[in-house]
């Protein structure tokens, strides 16, 4: 099957490879550490938000109806009959005439339906026995209501959300200790080749280190998984089944880097002419990384990408972080395609899709997408700068600068400025 | 001062603030232990990527003037020496008339100049004898030179560039086993307020859960400072002082939320009339987090958040997030602001800056910032959406739907299409 293969898109190699994934389990965890996590089901809000009429401010708790003929030359003047911390409850329902100091968040008294800032107060620092109120107020004017923000019973967060600081928030708020999150999925990682030196081995004629287990390590761990590292793969493809049956009873799903070519040794395209192994792509019509491959073996998918540095990082963003993201319950996985104009002409022909590494770019509103062209695609010392892949189509003639590209985003935008046309 | 503070812009406080910020000492990790952290100084290449001539595919080593009359129908046969797997030191010097088997990555051999792809050749999967060139080949063609991606010597990762998967990716190449970072700072975390109950306590009349100090330890994190938590802060000024300047022997920096308004309550700005105290800032021009206040208190900066959750996450991304950086030797902190087609007419007027939060999205290439019309300043159920904020000047008339706005970004766009005008 080496030299024969069949190749397919990008689109059609990740449907079949992601039609074999399943969302993991539900797991509780406490809210210290939810962070990053995927929610496993809609969490409800348990009471109301807020849960009392609150004042949003520093002021005075009043009856508009008594604050009617209030003016800054002629304040109407309140007996103030209670000071109101945040945390208190009220003592004192305002009758006619009263009022009652009241500080941000604090309980609204029986009777109060507006609140007047004290900045719109006479002698507003002082603890006055008696306030001037100095422009009048509509009823409700400046009370958050009860249930104003969220009523009980509303879900606050959905099932497949990614769980942030923001989540926390309204999840503390709620009293959730407890948080129903998806098990994260364990992806087993090895490389392949003897060629592969450790990093804290000397470097040795024809060896090189190995740099694409760290890096699909933090690859994994960033997009939700919990990278479980084997060691290197044998050579010897009878060795090497045994071994790949056993990591994978400890993995829901196992990735390789390197033996996917056409070489002599290339042991995991070997695996694939295996009568138990289920092919499910070994040939994408995309540069770099066409020989990029997938199988299930023994019930388990097994991602081989490309043991090249540029080819594995763009199989990792094309199809592992979805599989990782499907697994851990995300709920939109393919929320990262934008269009935006080329900022230079790429003429480069291609007979298939060239993902470009590279960033986007803004200008007066304009979105940009810069290739790296200090890239070539096993070029290690730029991985770091890459932000995006750029798809150039196949065909002879690239696409000119201005035109609209497809953009693959993986990463947090830093919105560098160099290299704008 | 309560009543009488003197309002700045945020870009001024911000300056203020940085000012009194110094980054952290060096400290030495394991790269296993360097993702997501801040590089101390440059790091350099200990050799040339790659360290010898090598082969980018699989196929035959030659020497390219062996090949000059190579065609498809009158293919040159040369006599095969060798089989050179990637990690092998090759045996055989080619000399006229010979080629050596070669894998990808693998070691060219001494006296070879180019190599040929099996796919050009005759019976590309057989080990044979002798080798049908089905083309001519250039000097040095499909060879990786030695040195030819990085040359020995050159800076491969830069002081104050954070460490992703692609930093590990070269840092590993290179063995670089410990990794010269920026010790991340700590950061102490109190709320203030007798009206905060903890997560796991049942809610009472007039209190709430506090949500911040939860929201807020998520956030450090993620900056790359190490949360420190604190008990709330008392009510009493004198006992908060004592309490203060314990914590503060413990941190880098302090930050707090609540208690930065004029209630008769809000120790934070009590604090700031200390002699004790230099005060940096306690009015900004926003909304909302006007009373956004930081004081230097025993030579320690304290960032004292609103407890509104909307102005404490303002608060935190206007001015902990970039502390955070700064102190762990981020090098462009400011990279994150862009400028996006408003999606929908803010015609609320404003006296100061409003910062709306909301979402980046793209149609046909243009950038557009789409404010999440769900948030209320302190709507704790919203925060979770939010992934950028829009900037809405000061003035009567806010921004028209399709004008130019100011968008300060704070997290990975997801690229919601939803809202799109």
């Amino acid at each position: 099957m080496r030299f024969s293969r069949q190749m397919i898109t990008v689109e059609e190699a990740l449907h079949r490879l992601m039609g074999r994934l399943r969302v993991q389990e539900k797991e509780e965890v406490h809210i210290t550490e939810a962070y990053g996590r995927t929610m496993a089901e809609d969490v409800y809000a348990t009471d109301d938000l807020p849960h009392f009429d609150r004042s949003p401010l520093d002021g005075y708790a009043v009856r508009a109806i008594d604050t009617a003929l209030a003016t800054p030359e002629l304040p109407v003047r309140l007996k103030v009959v209670e000071t109101i911390a945040a945390g208190d409850v009220p003592a004192v329902a305002l009758t006619e005439g009263c009022a009652s100091r009241i500080m941000t968040g604090a309980m609204l008294p029986a009777g109060a339906d507006a609140v007047i800032m004290f900045e719109q107060t006479e002698q507003p620092a002082a603890l006055v026995a008696e306030v001037g109120i100095k422009r009048a107020l509509r009823q409700g004017e400046n009370v958050s209501r009860r249930g104003g923000e969220i009523a009980q019973g509303a879900v606050i967060v959905r099932a497949g959300e990614k769980v942030n600081a923001g989540t926390l928030a309204i999840l503390a708020t709620y009293g959730y200790a407890r948080v129903p999150v998806v098990r994260k999925p364990r992806i087993g990682l090895l490389s392949t080749g003897v060629e592969l030196l450790d990093i804290d081995q000397p470097l040795q004629p024809g060896k090189i280190r190995n740099s694409n287990t760290l890096m699909l390590s933090a690859l994994i761990a960033e997009a939700g998984g919990i990278p479980l590292l084997f060691p290197n793969m044998p050579d010897d493809l009878g060795v090497a089944k045994g071994a790949l049956a056993e990591h994978l009873k400890k993995v829901d799903v196992l990735v390789t880097s390197g033996g996917v070519s056409v070489g002599d040794y290339d042991v995991m395209a070997a695996l694939t002419d295996e009568p138990d192994a289920e092919l499910l792509f070994n040939r994408i019509a995309m540069r770099p990384g066409s020989p990029t491959t997938a199988l299930v073996l023994h019930g388990k998918p097994i991602i081989a990408l490309s043991g090249n540095p540029g080819a594995c990082f763009l199989g990792f963003e094309l199809f592992v972080r979805p599989a990782v993201q499907k697994l851990s319950g995300v709920q939109d996985v393919w929320s990262r395609k934008v269009k935006a104009r080329l900022a230079v002409t790429y003429a480069k022909p291609c007979p298939y899709p060239r993902y470009l590494r590279g960033w986007l770019t803004e200008k007066d509103g304009f979105l940009y997408a810069q290739p790296d062209f200090n890239e070539k695609a096993g070029n290690l010392g730029t991985l770091k700068n890459s932000e995006c892949f750029i798809v150039i189509p196949a065909g002879g003639s690239g696409k000119r600068e201005g035109e609209l590209v497809e953009v693959l985003t993986h990463t947090t935008p830093s919105w560098k400025r160099e290299g704008l046309s």
